[in-house]
């Protein structure tokens, strides 16, 4: 359908602000003439953005570049490093976690603290939250680094039209205005912030990583104690039309299967999240509540890499699970490519293999397109750097309404 | 992301076209002075594009109009009832249908023809689908209606960046260029032909029948021997990366269930298509092959209808295997609206109660916001208007290209 409105002056303002900007993240060096030349914007026009951009240090000036075939020699602009940051902040299942992303994408700052986030009601936890974000605030004050804007990634489905929370099964929570709880009890007032999915920013945060080269259409998949997805579709995170795409965990691979959290039976949590392959492998023994989960994920690498069998059975058994649910993630949405993310990016030597055979299996396409399978570098840190990063695009996308809120 | 490069003069025309089309087709009656007002164009420019669209007969002057608070009155506009059509074919697997619609999305002159297509070598069906179309197109210009372009749907994964059909099992299909094969050999040389997939047809079908207050995202399941879905999201169809989206026929909804003709076990198709049900109810005693679909249909509705039991339990067992099915496609992509179509559609009344318990169960959403489930009043007739249809939309969407293309 075509936009029946046409751009007033104001959006095209904002537009072509946005399209500079743009441009310049995307060839640092490059001049206002070029620009002019790329965008096809008038000159005039260039500068006039490029010096809004510069007064609000979106943008640098980087020295005299040559002009090929000419004499002179013109500024190059690129974005500037001690421009807005965006602060990422993770609420694990048993950690927070926040970092900074600048306007390039760089990751300063990450830093990961342990906390049971299970066994604690979600008031202490959102404290720590606040707390957590406002020590970040102030060590990004003393380095003289300006925060943009604030994004919470959480493990739990985050309606997007009101950044309300409405479940998050493994921390057990249930309808809670984070944005509400958080926002009012910051050190520094008026900072946007927003509260998104864990796994539809870690998917964000690997798309981000490869621009030019790596994958635009993957499902990534998160194996932790619960498993979640992100899609990412021509490039784009889909995050469904409420937000609550890629619950991958609760797909029904096994109708008369185990008894889930979440009511149902059979979801691919019960069979292949850490919980049932730590217990399979023989790592707990006892309380699961009781395990340090960081030595626990060791313990089982090590027997893998030793080739304990109950080890191997249990990871070869979570694979097969998975490529059921991922052949039908692919057989419905086709895409062609899997992100192993999270603790399923240390198993993937082992996982790989009946995750592939179930693929081949049963993806109808992958008769003449394999479905490519790749894993995360990014590890756990995928989902704190997605949700930094997801601030930072909100200013990329629209550099004109940071200008205005920023006065 | 922002589009770097701006819109160059011809861009600009070919949009304002599409635009002012649009509007035409939104507003029935509207005057150029209300078109310019709405668009933000330019008067003369809004003349100017009508008059080519007039030219063209997309448009047509329904005479005049009252101004509201002025003594003058001007013309209004409507999209022309004369103007081009779209001519859709769908290759079934026991039929070959056709239909023309006009630009205001009218179906006309619908002619289905039984066919077993699955018996048949593929040269065979495609010779008889070519006489369809010249047949149609003789039927067409008899009646002095253009067609300006053909639409043909399979009941196959179709790629979209090459129009090539992969596989479609039920038809025994592999590897074939139908645009070449058909093209080449219709009476009119010229028309574009575009081939896609009959359940995203359908999706799309049923999409344009309600473009104000029906739901603008669901996901279609069209239940014959095969099942498929087409996905709408955002009020637009989402084909896939490729194009391959949709084949919920092949979700796995038990590992440990019968085989399929895909090569996996315990496909959705296996267990929830229309020979499992008619089998299951008794329907169906021998060989399947010998059967005619539509009297076995009416069958299994009458044993329904009477209460029989092994047909309302082969029904009911269909509706909890879709329901798993489609638990897991909203869990994936969260589309909050299931739309039956094809046999489903007429089967409604008794799958529906069964799907509904299952989806209550399984999808996550579903605790604070219920699945909707709706049934198409379109029936078989789905694919191929969503076909005609497609191709009406390709004019619209670019009309300055069919003008170009028709001279």
């Amino acid at each position: 359908m075509t936009d029946p409105s046409p751009a007033g002056q104001h959006t095209l303002r904002r537009h072509n602000s946005a399209l500079v900007l743009r441009t310049v993240l995307d060839t640092p060096g490059i001049s206002r003439a070029a620009i002019a030349a790329h965008t096809g914007l008038a000159k005039a026009t260039v500068s006039s953005l490029v010096d809004r951009l510069i007064a609000a240090d979106l943008v640098a000036e980087t020295g005299l570049v040559a002009r090929p075939g000419r004499g002179r020699r013109s500024t190059g602009l690129a974005p500037s490093v001690t421009g807005p940051h965006g602060l990422g902040v993770e609420i694990g299942v048993d950690y927070l976690a926040t970092c900074l992303v600048d306007l390039t994408g760089q990751v300063h700052d990450h830093r990961v603290r342990a906390a049971d986030n299970r066994t604690r009601p979600p008031s202490r936890v959102l404290g720590a939250t606040v707390r957590a974000i406002n020590t970040a605030l102030r060590h990004a004050t003393a380095k003289g680094v300006p925060v943009g804007g604030i994004g919470i990634a959480v493990p739990g489905l985050v309606e997007s039209s009101t950044g309300r929370l409405r479940v998050a099964p493994n921390l057990g929570w249930r309808e809670l205005d984070i944005v509400a709880a958080v926002g009012g009890r910051l050190d520094r007032s008026g900072l946007p912030v927003l509260v998104g999915n864990e796994a539809d920013f870690a998917a964000a945060a690997e798309l981000g990583r490869s621009p030019s080269d790596g994958p635009r259409d993957f499902v990534l998949v998160s194996g932790e104690i619960g498993i979640g997805a992100g899609l990412v579709v021509d490039g784009r995170p889909f995050p469904g039309v409420r937000g609550f795409s890629g619950e991958i965990g609760h797909l029904t691979v096994d109708p008369a299967g185990p008894e889930c959290t979440c009511g149902a039976r059979g979801c691919l949590e019960r069979l292949a999240g850490l919980d049932r392959i730590m217990r399979e492998a023989g790592v707990w023994q006892a309380d699961p509540q009781a395990r340090p989960p960081a030595a626990t994920m060791d313990t089982l690498i090590e027997h893998l890499a030793d080739g304990d069998a109950a080890a191997l059975a249990a990871v070869r058994a979570a694979g097969r699970w998975l490529g059921i649910a991922l052949s039908s993630v692919i057989n419905m949405v086709d895409v062609p490519c899997v992100v192993l993310g999270g603790s399923y990016a240390s198993l993937a030597p082992w996982l790989r293999a009946p995750l592939a055979a179930e693929l081949d299996r049963r993806v109808i396409s992958a008769a003449w397109s394999p479905v490519r399978i790749t894993s995360s570098t990014l590890g756990a840190s995928a989902a704190v750097r997605g949700a930094a990063a997801a601030s930072v695009q909100s200013i990329i996308a629209d550099p004109d309404g940071y200008l205005t809120a920023a006065g």
